[in-house]
């Protein structure tokens, strides 16, 4: 059984887009500079986001943290991301979700500009990416590509299951893995809330990408021998026992399911550390495609 | 078995747009008016643009054709694109495909105003479509959506097989399907050409749309009893006993297939017919949103 280790895999590929970087600043090139936008002190966005900027530092790329009162109005806000547009210093960015509830998402994020929308999550870049045109990809289903990509996981021609139909994860990576090309080629059923009989479904799978949020939803008896298991699915769960009060879970069930499979992701150090890390190679990319 | 009559189907549309256009003139409102541009002389081609040119007469919506050399090179006809986009007497436009081999599909089709783009072609609305915002739906997969609305035919939770990844038709139905709302909420599974076992998972499926192009590719073996099917397959195949020297032909071997099916689609007289219909209607509603 191959365990998918997405913090090894994250820390080589940061090792790469920092040697991309040293080049840049040896050739006397722009160095790549990222800014992230954060309204409020919600907890977690606050660990999110601090943890974008670390990992900026870490490979020399420059970050900006722009850290807004929650008080903001939505005009305000649209104000920034227009500086932010115009910022010429300045090669992509990303606004933190959620927004205080005063404020529309949908409005914020029709106005960033599609070249710097590093997030991949602007229409324009979607659907660039459905038809197969240069586009940002959505950290998480780029880093999910990016694993099968270097532990070579088979998928032309492989029935691959997506549990979830989010706008981020299971619509995005459900889209990918059925293009054309490697890594690629799948036949791939989307499957969500409306989805009966899901552990049919599940059982006839070669490769499961669960971003359900359900922790340890999928258990053994739900798939067949030598599944290749993604798991997205990260959930606190209250424990006691444990210094923080609660533990990461994910959507499998990881010990009973990985006795059955091929490969598969854990949870944490899966899934999690690849998406910081395709933020920063879609920094990169944003920088050179202004070069 | 119900014969889902796209034929008829679009007739009862078409009147209604008609309903619609005739209440705007009434009301003073600008009419509707939609370009297509047409550049060479391709003899399938020019059926297509004439026939969207007439529909638009009898529903009286204002229509121009724009025929142009096969000769213009490609900035020449990026002009009269830029120009379309500036004509504010346009509500939207298409430009028929494919363009002559020394012209830039892609290049043609990023400059055409999203707003305009009454065909859907656009990453823009693509990408729109796939986030659930308001876009212009390709008229195709458009058409299907609706046929299935107009026959009631339930989908939620439906095993859904779409056969063909194609940009206008197989990925966008796939994901419409998928989506939350009335006759979407299928599970679905989008079947290609690298797709393995394909009649185990036909004989799965609730509802098959295929847009594959091979004639008479689906046999009855292959579909369970009580399916519904959407053939989008139109193939001339050759036959000296028809004045024509050819028969149309879908996807599906209907007179076998129809024997099992709870509903099935007609080729002619099925999908083809809606996808005009369809155009017409992304038309009003390019003008409707420029009131």
């Amino acid at each position: 059984m191959i365990v998918l280790d997405g913090k090894k895999t994250a820390i080589a590929l940061k090792e790469e887009i920092k040697l991309t970087v040293d080049k840049r600043i040896n050739d006397g090139k722009k160095i790549p500079h990222l800014a992230a936008v954060l309204v409020g002190n919600d907890g977690a966005s606050l660990t999110y986001v601090g943890s974008k900027v670390r990992s900026c530092e870490q490979i020399g790329i420059k970050s900006t943290l722009i850290h807004l009162e929650d008080t903001i109005s939505e005009n305000e806000l649209l104000q920034k991301i227009t500086q932010l547009n115009n910022d010429d210093s300045l090669d992509g960015y990303i606004v933190q979700l959620p927004l205080p509830k005063h404020i529309n998402e949908e409005k914020i994020l029709l106005a960033i500009d599609p070249r710097k929308d590093v997030d991949g999550f602007h229409p324009s870049n979607f659907g660039r990416m459905a038809l197969e045109m240069d586009s940002f990809i959505p950290a998480t289903p780029y880093g999910i590509m990016e694993l099968l990509k270097r532990y070579k996981i088979e998928t032309s021609g492989k029935h691959c299951v997506v549990i979830g139909r989010s706008h981020i994860v299971g619509r995005p990576i459900s889209i990918l893995m059925s293009q054309k090309g490697p890594y690629g080629n799948a036949t791939v059923t989307l499957a969500h809330s409306r989805t009966e009989n899901i552990e049919v479904l599940t059982r006839s799978a070669d490769i499961i990408v669960s971003a359900l949020g359900i922790p340890e939803f999928l258990k053994a008896d739900m798939v067949k021998e030598d599944v290749v298991i993604i798991d997205v699915g990260i959930t606190r769960v209250p424990d006691t026992s444990h210094p923080k009060g609660y533990v990461i879970k994910g959507d499998v069930a990881y010990e009973e399911v990985a006795r059955k499979a091929y490969a598969i992701t854990p949870v944490p150090g899966g899934v999690g550390p690849m998406t910081i890390a395709m933020l920063l190679k879609n920094t990169l990319l944003a920088c050179e495609r202004r070069d």
